[in-house]
């Protein structure tokens, strides 16, 4: 019998009622004759509710005592679904991340997951039950309960999907797929039916908010098919995977679409970010790794960089992005390292975005950035850094500019016409 | 090192300020240079809030859900409690039953505790750890959770600390100890350094509030003390245990008096009993086989029994008392066996109590029952039914009789004057 992996996030089971809709779709599915495992994550705001009750207790708390503490609140939806399931006639059982046999690096707070030991797993299935694992969380090899990091949820389910070698992973979520642009900022953004890891990955600042990274990264090692639906209808969501695989999912024409690789797929804006200029730099080796290296030290994440030849020719000017929450601490290092470097000096500008146009096929259509250029040129729109990669070119823009650029490109690369 | 074990109640674990001063006190005694294994409940109404949200969700629980579910309540506090120790700059750990080795039967909702296995305890307490577990639960050999039933933090404490070999079980709760009579009812009821396990149980209307049988039971069983105690102050409380052992915690003169044996030790009152009659049931064997045979399969617990002959010589009258709240049931089943028996009819009264003296002594002293029955008679007190073992004797009377009892008894036994 074929392996079903479903995930349900938060709000999914965020009440009782939630909790019985949700279990409803899963015996459905059941009796269409598959075997099913369902990963569930806390419900609604007990996560954030535990958290707040810890800094009642502490300011300082130990990560072995938070993943214990915070562990509990999938344990809760996993027992109430299970229940909910056997009250519908299907027989179900909960398991907690230890029992189900996952496996973690011994990190508390953000492990990684090294192994699913499948033994309780396939005796349950074999049973004939739904086995509902608690999401995020696992043990070491001490017993010691570790949670796995933002998104774990999601992981999770990708994890144990590739364990069992499951047909697909099904994330239930909020939005009912990956669309070509926000649509929120471009009405006419149209859903994809398919999408692979690359782009998915690329698409993050579109996707994040529904479906973490670092699940997608665990789906493309096991060429994992992961189907991001919504919770909500039964449509058929986007299918996350690559092409000789996701041909079992999708109609033939799709599948062929997939193969002829539209060079951009997909607009991404991300506001979140601010730039950070370092002006006239003495351009000798090690300047880049002692400004980078302290950064790093400081755990700032640098996404674009940019260095300049100066017109002096013997100073460079480099400017860099960071998270908008990083840019005081950013600044702070980056002066130091400035007066250390002896450098001119050092600006920045929180009002930035940036927009990318994501798509596998872009490497074999070398026009697709001037024409982005072009576009927004023609709009007077201006460009303060650019970066490119096979499958993405982004650019640093005014942050009151992101959103109409977002516009002008998803019109004319024609993401609005193009069926997805 | 000796080891001590501490148990805290829900209301001692209600908020977190309750959870730090409990942390305080803790640390204190670890100071001063014990070794200390800390049980807790589930933070005040947790459980209840819990099982409130499960039946929104189904009205007939699977035991294993339900257990998966409320275990939860007591992870909570336990994580919370390792933090708040931590905090105070007291090494501690937190560990599920599960990880501390609680190996139980695997019946849910109310297992007994196998066995405690303590390779991971004391590894962490040779770490020089509080270690602090949760109470009211296990595994069983699969690995599932498991609970042990009503009581069952203070079991989980008695047998840990068993387990250990620890010098005494501090049972930290709302009252400050076991009293000749309940102080409300005699504002003269003096608290007892020490009592007897017998006499424990036998007192259990005045402990089952803070003190669960089984606990005192596994205890006996083990010969660890417990004592009894105050959350709020730092006096002594009750220390429950055999003679010998009890001598290294009370003083000389206490352990004395505890060889000297008291003929009574302690007034009881179980104000929630009702007594039903079965009248002129036919004296024949098997007559008594029936109908308990009949409310045991009920699962309906009878107490006191008597049994008298009839005017007739070849009828006899019977009439036992059963939990208040089982009274309807009881009546139902009583009056089916009633007929099958071709008895009288069926007789029944809810407004009884009933008065036991308790002593361990009381087995040398036969005058006990006697000066019983004379103090109430002398007052005027109806005596409706008399049980006796060796260390109680109990009458049952009219309910608004009873508290009137225990006030004139406890002044006849001169147990306000006595130094217990």
């Amino acid at each position: 019998m074929e392996v079903i992996v479903h995930k349900y996030g938060g709000t999914s089971v965020g009440t009782p009622e939630k909790i019985k809709k949700v279990a409803e779709r899963i015996a459905r599915v059941k009796r269409e004759g598959y075997e099913i495992v369902v990963v569930v994550s806390a419900m609604g705001h007990t996560t954030d509710e535990l958290i707040d009750l810890m800094h009642k207790v502490t300011d300082s708390p130990d990560p072995r005592e938070y993943d214990m503490l915070v562990s509990t609140g999938e344990q809760v939806s996993a027992a109430l679904l299970a229940m909910a399931l056997q009250s519908l006639g299907c027989p179900a059982i909960s398991l907690t991340g230890g029992q189900a046999g996952v496996v973690t690096e011994d990190i508390y707070k953000k492990a990684r997951i090294k192994e699913v030991k499948l033994d309780r797993l396939k005796k349950e299935l074999k049973e004939d039950k739904v086995v509902v694992i608690t999401g995020f969380q696992g043990i070491d090899s001490e017993g010691n309960i570790i949670t796995i990091g933002r998104g774990g949820s999601d992981t999770s389910a990708v994890a144990i999907a590739a364990a069992l070698k499951a047909q697909v992973c099904d994330i239930y979520t909020d939005v009912d797929g990956v669309y070509t642009a926000d649509p929120r900022i471009v009405p006419e953004a149209r859903k994809l039916k398919t999408i692979s890891y690359e782009e998915m990955l690329e698409l993050a600042s579109l996707g994040a908010q529904v479906l973490h990274p670092r699940s997608v990264e665990c789906a493309s090692i096991y060429k994992m098919v992961i189907h991001l639906r919504s919770s909500q209808k039964e449509d058929e969501g986007t299918y996350i995977g690559e092409a000789p695989r996701l041909t079992t999912f999708a109609r033939g024409k799709e599948a062929g679409k997939m193969e002829k690789k539209e060079a951009v797929r997909g607009i991404a804006l991300d506001e979140n970010i601010a730039k950070i200029g370092i002006l006239k730099v003495p351009d000798k080796p090690g300047v880049a790794a002692e400004l980078f290296g302290a950064l790093a030290k400081e755990k700032i994440n640098v996404d674009m960089i940019v260095q300049s030849i100066h017109s002096s020719g013997t100073q460079a000017d480099m400017a860099f992005t960071v998270d908008g929450a990083d840019l005081k601490k950013a600044l702070e290092v980056t002066e130091k390292a400035a007066k250390k470097l002896g450098a001119g000096g050092v600006v920045s500008d929180p009002k930035v975005c940036k927009v990318s146009l994501v798509g596998v096929g872009m490497v074999s259509q070398p026009g697709t950035a001037a024409k982005m250029f072009e576009t927004l040129a023609e709009n007077k729109i201006n460009i303060q850094m650019i970066s490119t990669s096979e499958i993405k070119v982004s650019c640093v823009v005014a942050a009151e500019a992101g959103k109409r650029a977002v516009q002008l490109l998803h019109k004319a690369f024609g993401l609005d016409k193009i069926s997805q």
